[in-house]
């Protein structure tokens, strides 16, 4: 079917010609005598002008329906990407009979969020809306060219897992032949196994958290983009591959998805040729002294609130729409954290916060097999469940970090949108799990 | 740590240099006076030969660990890779002090598959082990590359879902919030349904079949390389993006992976310009009236021996290692496939067999609405289940089909391994849920 076909980004090269296209009825105007009609390919839209016999084949047809049209390229400044169609011959390949439950043809989709997630399976083809997963999928590909130019090799991680990754709680339990398996929270454990193997590695895949929230900001599987490299000296080290890896994104997004970032207007964040970093417990000071936030000081963690104001902190001091706060308490980070060696309170991990955000978790891991053994003990882990993973260490590990980035949050953060499902192809929660 | 370092396969441009490598011990020979080093880094091997006194820090330590070896770079056509470093001094990073379960120095494995599937973490630094796994990424990356060139666009589905894709059959349960999800056994709808956003799409992911089987050819989870588009005239069209897509990887592995390729002594299949296609029930009875086959005749479906049969005619007669056999009858297909429109009872879809084993299924699928109503009463499914997915048909969705490739599949037969689990990461199967 594609042999004779042109897609509606490709007309200026047929000018004054006769071809076909295909794609979806978009839009139907009838004006008296004279009837627009937009039609919608993978590509863009194209207007055709046809005549009220011309239109017949549309008869009872609505908005969605499948055509082949086959008109004459004209130029047309005033239509939609420039060209038009003229005499149009219509095919009508499937036909649609019922409205959709909202229009797909405006600028902005206008449903509200259940509404539009309830039909999300059409609502996706909204120009709007494929642009948005069309940039989910450029920073997927952004990420992967960054690191494969640096040596990484891609990897792919069981999800069934025999036991929680990062601790007991916020697992899905899965019936698994008579036992119960779980769902992994992340590949943690295995991507730092493979350090081992690659000493680089990457990998693009689903996580599964089973935290019992609804929040805009937090879902119960979605997208990681995950990190891992060994013969490191610490988290700085880290933070400069990610650094690369967040510009090599942009780029990405830039180079393919110019057309995507202008129908969406998006305001491609500030990225100085070095992100900035602050220490967490100089970041709670000024928190404190700069600020007047009242319950900074002292806490293990920095609420949101905290992220906010520390992101436009860094977007007037140093023009950066990023953040790196360095060094968290080890009290709030999982076992496997390596400590400041001068300070143990604080851990050699980091956040990259993204216009005020937490975006990226990252940091320096344990590579000493006894450090390991000692971890657990103070955690009371038990042992045996963790011996694959310890094996590793057993036998041999560079020092090593990595971190691992949100997609959808991603995608989220660079076009403002209110809520992560927004981003995300079909968002699963407490209280969603369809389509 | 980075900053001064060499990898091992780039010594030949510091000639007559010190340099510093860094990596595994992989193997150490001491032959009376002089002792004989090799380290591995994530590029390849180099030997680095050694005194009594320069191999001090390494008194009491095994195989596995992590050094940082100064030396001079000297030609040596006898060495590994051609280069070995003289007059080394060595800093060990992390010690090892226990020997590994089996050698990872030699150039084969010598562990049954139960011990070495124990013991993968460490096993997968085993030359011949990681090029398997890194022919496994190029497959990946090479499956991308190829699509992405012909203006697919890349999506990442739910693995948690509501209702079984393809059968209620063979699902894994999940607790979810108080609720039973299931893991999703394809990106199946999903991939249909985007075929009416973007019009051509393709996943890389892990999917999930509860089939409570031990074979060498099936896992319980893997990783499928799914492709699906539409404004096809049949899946005479998918098969032949199909074609482009196993021409794209096999060359993408000569273009990036030629060392793991010749490591591995791969023989590259032959492909020929055009991959041969026999019609299902052509191809049952040539089993019968050329090779005899008895129980051929009639069945649904082609036996293992049957495809195996067929791989070698097609070999001998064709010079390929592929062979499509197209038409499948309709009763052992899912109900969303397209039926042969001359006769309703064979299929518009095919499998690839490669070397005699099914690497792919894939086809032409419905694409009206009222068909789907059609099928879903004929197969006594509850509609209610399929509301989203037949949301897609109600508005719209041109004639389409696609694939699914076992990514694993794939490696296992190009290398002509034994058994699927040689070619997973870390495999699960009903007795094996770790590591």
């Amino acid at each position: 079917m594609e042999d004779n076909r042109v897609l509606t980004t490709a007309l200026a090269q047929h000018l004054g010609q006769r071809v076909q296209v295909m794609g979806w009825l978009h839009r139907l105007r009838a004006m008296g005598g004279v009837n627009f009609l937009v039609l919608r390919d993978r590509a863009g839209i194209v207007q055709a002008v046809a005549s009220h016999e011309a239109i017949a084949p549309l008869h009872g047809l609505l908005a969605e329906s499948v055509l082949a049209i086959n008109g004459i390229v004209v130029q047309e400044p005033q239509a939609p990407g420039g060209y038009e169609l003229h005499d149009p011959h219509i095919e009508v390949i499937t036909p649609v009979h019922e409205p959709t439950p909202f229009s797909l043809y405006k600028d902005r989709v206008r449903a509200t969020l259940p509404v539009f997630l309830d039909h999300a399976v059409i609502g996706h083809r909204a120009l709007e809306r494929r642009a948005v997963l069309r940039l989910a999928a450029g920073v997927m590909a952004g990420f992967r060219a960054t690191l494969a130019q640096r040596d990484f090799t891609e990897i792919q991680t069981p999800k069934l897992v025999a036991s929680a990754t990062e601790s007991g709680a916020n697992v899905f339990p899965v019936e698994y032949f008579g036992r119960t398996a779980y769902l992994a929270q992340s590949p943690q454990f295995y991507k730092q196994i493979m350090v081992g193997v690659f000493e680089r590695v990457y990998e693009v895949g689903p996580v599964f958290r089973a935290e019992p929230h609804a929040t805009t900001r937090h879902l119960n599987e979605y997208v990681s983009l995950d990190c891992e490299f060994g013969f490191i000296r610490d988290h700085f080290d880290v933070m400069a591959v990610l650094a690369d890896v967040v510009r090599g994104i942009l780029d990405y997004l830039k180079a393919h998805h110019a057309a995507e970032l202008s129908l969406l207007n998006v305001t491609m964040p500030l990225l100085p040729a070095k992100i900035p970093h602050i220490f967490f417990p100089e970041a709670q000071q000024m928190l404190h002294d700069k600020f007047g936030v009242k319950n900074a000081l002292g806490e293990p963690d920095l609420a949101p609130e905290h992220e906010r104001i520390l992101g436009e902190w860094a977007q007037k001091t140093y023009q950066s729409d990023f953040l790196f706060v360095t060094g968290y308490p080890m009290v709030k980070r999982p076992f496997y954290t390596h400590p400041n060696a001068d300070d143990p309170r604080y851990s050699n991990s980091f956040d990259l916060l993204f216009r005020g955000l937490e975006l990226v978790t990252g940091g320096q891991r344990l590579h000493k097999y006894e450090d390991y053994l000692a971890a657990a003990a103070r955690f009371r882990y038990n042992v045996e469940a963790f011996k694959h993973y310890f094996e590793a260490f057993k036998f041999g590990m560079p020092p090593h970090g990595g971190f691992a980035i949100g997609m959808e949050r991603f995608v989220t953060q660079l076009l403002g949108l209110d809520n992560l499902r927004q981003a995300t192809l079909f968002p699963r929660d407490i209280h969603r799990l369809e389509p």
